[in-house]
């Protein structure tokens, strides 16, 4: 696809359209193919967009909606109450093949089920997910992980689709030629783990997929698996947790270099190197979880992103959309998901 | 109690006697209250203690068993084979009296299910549960979690049990007066979470608990909670996760280091505070994973734990045995576990 066109729920996340308008600007600014719909109240749209020095822009439209959903709104409700939001509308448009993809750093729950209502899930595809990439231990590497929080109580089933998904993305979007997938669970034996994750360890290992087996928490970072699948319950627990402790860390490192006169200026002297360490480990790097299994591409920004991580956000819906997912989603599930039988 | 005894599968552990015999004797010469009974191959405790220069100790018994409980061993296996393991004659000397806890770094499925089978739940407790302390950011503040990995799928009325528990520990052995109670979730919001959580909240909010509703991932860090509740599934995934995320910063921080002759001297000028923050954040000092819920106090350490590790978890059964921790837990469940109207 030589053009394209991304919808911007402008009104979203912590911040909304002081990080959104920016973000688009910069992301406008690196490719020239990108076309962005900004989705919101087009009067502080304006505004933002004059307090960044553009009055008018050939490949930026604004779309004037007149509803917000808020960030801890219940799903059901926004579902319901706003169907003139920045968020529903974002979506509309993709729907609607207005846009190829949508961007949103609004709440959640409503995003997962405004995304689901409008455009539907894949044939095969029981329940869409969320996806995101984490840091590992090798340098190159990162690993995919879904669901982070879409589905609680995933059937061994979903856990099976979560595992073609991820494979999909890991094969189109990172590059990985036949994708290591692990499964998570809380020991690598085999008499360990709940019935769904052992169910969904028989289906996966029948399967044409590059099974590798369990992989327990810690392993997450380690480099050895490129797809990891779990239930959205853990998934979103242990992504939770990561930040949770890189924030502790963080927190003990600035209270050890400030503790007296020497451990400041070590601290001085190390701040170059702190500094490239916050870089490699900063999640605004990874910012853009991608809510697959949609009959269309919608992206979650992180709530409390600044424009730098809401554009890498906008980034990750353009390679999305260069990479066709949902219909290379599609295709895998009528490969993966015949019975082992059928091929005979 | 002024004297107590506590016995040790000396043969537990992926290091065995040449951890758990120096840390015993560690403990004895730090306690001179505390007597220890050394579980396992009579010869090679022998061995190891004349490698550490002791041959006869007033305060020190061996117990000679003729089997090992291996580290991958099915739990089921391990109970029905295993009679004469150390892991297995550790925990019977607690049931016999003759000591007042048991401390082991074997196998923990089979730890789990080989104390259940021996000691039996307290009256009022479904499940026993793995309980532990992790760091916060407030410097004096830690935080109880639990379950860590006994068992899965666990109902609401578990979650709550493990609540009542949780919070005994924390006033007990942590001296924490009316511990905050959270339980884990996947957002703050009502309408969030999986069915047993929900549940779980609604007999936690009618309860004389100090409930403080739910709690996210990356909360369990931030010392707004005493003790956080969940099932086994989730706080182990949460625990391994912790885990991994601190090996993947210091793994980084050690690279940044490293890279070039600058990040190398700075890395030098700060070794000291590196050290020290290493120190904080360092698993050996939160060592000893109580196993509760039981008619007797068996203390789970690390499988990899060193001797220091592994004295700080003699040291947790210590402070068990002086709280009298499963009494005080039978005497809560009394209290707790009474419906609200029965007050009347």
């Amino acid at each position: 696809m030589s053009h394209y066109t991304i919808s911007i729920d402008a009104m979203g996340g912590d911040y909304g359209p002081s990080v959104t308008v920016p973000a688009a600007l910069t992301a406008l600014k690196a490719d020239s193919d990108l076309s962005i719909i900004l989705v919101g109240d087009v009067v502080i749209l304006k505004q933002q967009l004059q307090l960044n020095k553009v009055f008018t822009h050939d490949r930026l439209t604004l779309h004037a909606t007149s509803q917000i959903v808020t960030m801890d709104e219940p799903p059901a409700l926004a579902l319901r109450n706003k169907k003139d939001s920045s968020m529903r509308v974002a979506i509309n448009l993709v729907k609607e093949g207005l846009a190829e993809a949508c961007v949103s750093a609004g709440n959640t729950g409503a995003l997962m089920a405004t995304a689901r209502f409008v455009l539907k899930t894949l044939p095969g595809i029981d329940r869409p997910a969320i996806s995101a990439m984490l840091p590992t231990m090798k340098e190159q590497t990162k690993v995919r992980v879904l669901d982070l929080g879409a589905n609680v109580d995933s059937q061994p089933e979903y856990l099976f689709q979560f595992a073609v998904m991820g494979s999909v993305l890991s094969e189109s979007v990172d590059n990985i030629k036949y994708p290591r997938v692990g499964l998570l669970n809380i020991g690598s034996e085999e008499i360990k783990g709940n019935e769904q994750v052992k169910k969904a360890a028989e289906m996966l290992k029948a399967s044409k997929l590059n099974y590798i087996g369990y992989v327990e928490g810690d392993e997450i970072y380690q480099g050895i698996a490129d797809v990891i699948v779990c239930d959205g319950f853990v998934g979103n627990v242990a992504l939770k947790v990561t930040e949770g402790v890189a924030k502790l860390v963080s927190h003990y490192i600035k209270l050890a270099f400030t503790r007296n006169w020497f451990s400041k200026l070590s601290g001085l002297m190390a701040l170059h190197v702190l500094k490239g360490l916050r870089k490699r480990l900063d999640p605004a790097h990874y910012n853009g979880a991608s809510l697959i299994g949609l009959k269309g591409i919608v992206v979650k920004s992180h709530g409390s992103a600044d424009a730098f991580a809401f554009s890498n956000a906008i980034n990750e819906a353009v390679l999305e959309v260069k990479k066709n997912i949902p219909e290379r989603i599609q295709e895998q599930v009528v490969v993966l998901l015949k019975e082992p039988d059928s091929d005979l």
